[in-house]
């Protein structure tokens, strides 16, 4: 019997305790799967705090962790985790990020706001331009990013990419690299951030590169708070340099209440719901690398702890 | 010579004059195109107008009548018009109805109208479903309600089409004639109107109809204003049968001032953008058609007057 240590909010255990012992049972692997096991029992531990503090030293036992989220940079320093780490790449996590990113871009493009909320009741039929002459760039082109990307690209916009390593996606312009991140950001009408969080991405959007964007741009940013300098992104809002932002993500979550983004008419908040992970396509993932592992396979989606991601 | 006339609102003209006459000289057809020539002297009319009062006999030589618009209701049942006429299928124009409609539906799928206007700054984390659990139905699978399908199906929507006349349509469930038309808005949780505007059509959306969809469902009208029973869709508002309406079309536009439409908190208003023909992508279309009737070729999107569409 295989003894899985489910390690996240007492809420997140009330979503999967149906759905995960089911997904494992699928896959032929017998596992005893609960939030309450003894430490030197574990075999596996599925992750999904947000605290940084795990001493994974207490599990003798322990043979991987199997990420509930994308973003691992909660457990990536851990220097007591040893044994392999699986971040999540849920494919119901890609279909919402999609979902949200492409919506929000085109409530952007079409200028929705202005009919969602219209006091004087003002007819003022000026068509947007069409996607095809919407500028814009998404940093960062992983699973996530890539599937954004493409999207956008579909619906006609006019979309580059950007990823530190070189990509190719098509019907994207992908540039790559420190020294083509100016030339993305360049004249960019929306902007997406969909970057790891790692030391080096940390205030990847910050004031000379917020100048870059076209006048009047928005900022969407569904990834990580910390790639976003917010000082700098209210000054370019007050300033007008920004024209909206939109964002899912913050340093401290929830949002606080004396946080300036919430009383800024130029920033709406949407409460780190884009990478949603659903318990049910969620599972199926976990439940396949817990296989793997027990059968000695490569993890999928397997972290490589020196890039932090 | 050939002489075009363009017959259409003073700002239309501004905004063709240059657009027009270029991709007209560019399909090798040369002709004087202006807003003012002698009745008699009229060879084509590009058909702008909203009125239906036109009396074409006053133009002996007319050969053609190649329409600006989609919908040409305001002239099919013109008894002076003996000539061929062509409605506008522009491309642009599809691009954008795909835009308004994409943009409107995951509006609606993510709730973000919740979070554009959230006074009280409320961190309620509650991520939508995934597209693919949303149940949208189009009704009209024309060239328009066609392309709306396929974006809405490639995020991942159930989608259901709907037209008066059998269609396949990839990745759509598609039903057809009037002995389907209420299966295809039960349940319907978003349901869009592209029908085109005939005697038949008129009040498709009526309590009946209403009363089948999902409750608490959404309805966006790009379509044609008529094509909604709005006593009926203002009391299923009131009911809570509709969540909300969006509507891009009215019976009278703009839409008047005391219209209960502006009061209502449900209802979005966008003053009839979605399908806003655009002159560059546009011109192509009307050069094309002339060339093809002075070729003697068939046009390019005839009007079957018996249809009405």
């Amino acid at each position: 019997m295989i003894n899985v240590l489910f390690m996240a909010p007492q809420k997140s255990w009330a979503a999967y305790k149906t759905e995960l012992p089911a997904a494992i049972a699928e896959v032929g692997v017998t596992a005893h799967v609960s939030p309450d096991i003894p430490d030197e029992e574990v075999d596996y531990i599925v992750y999904g705090p947000k605290d940084t503090g795990t001493d994974f030293t207490a599990y003798p036992r322990l043979k991987a962790v199997l990420g509930l989220w994308a973003g691992v940079e909660s457990i990536v320093g851990n220097e007591t985790l040893t044994v392999p780490l699986a971040r999540m790449v849920d494919p119901g996590l890609a279909n919402g990020m999609v979902e949200w990113v492409t919506g929000h871009v085109l409530r952007h493009h079409l200028g929705m706001d202005a009919h969602i909320v219209n006091p004087d009741h003002l007819w003022a039929p000026s068509p947007p331009p069409l996607a095809r002459n919407r500028r814009v760039t998404i940093l960062g082109l992983g699973e996530l990013g890539t599937a954004c990307g493409t999207a956008l690209a579909r619906l006609g916009f006019d979309v580059t990419g950007w990823s530190r390593t070189p990509r190719s996606v098509p019907d994207l312009r992908c540039l790559a690299g420190p020294s083509e991140l100016e030339t993305a950001i360049d004249g960019a009408e929306i902007l997406v951030l969909l970057l790891p969080l790692t030391p080096e991405t940390e205030n990847t959007l910050d004031a000379p590169r917020l100048a870059r964007l076209s006048p009047g741009a928005v900022v969407l940013n569904p990834g990580r708070g910390a790639l976003v300098d917010d000082t700098a992104l209210l000054a370019a809002l007050e300033s007008g340099q920004v024209g909206h932002a939109t964002l899912d993500t913050f340093r401290t979550e929830p949002l606080p209440a004396d946080h300036p983004y919430w009383q800024n008419d130029q920033v709406t908040v949407t409460p780190h719901i884009a990478s949603a992970t659903r318990p049910d396509t969620a599972s199926v993932v976990i439940a396949e690398n817990l296989r793997r592992a027990i059968d000695g396979a490569p993890l999928l989606h397997l972290v490589d702890r020196s890039r932090g991601y």
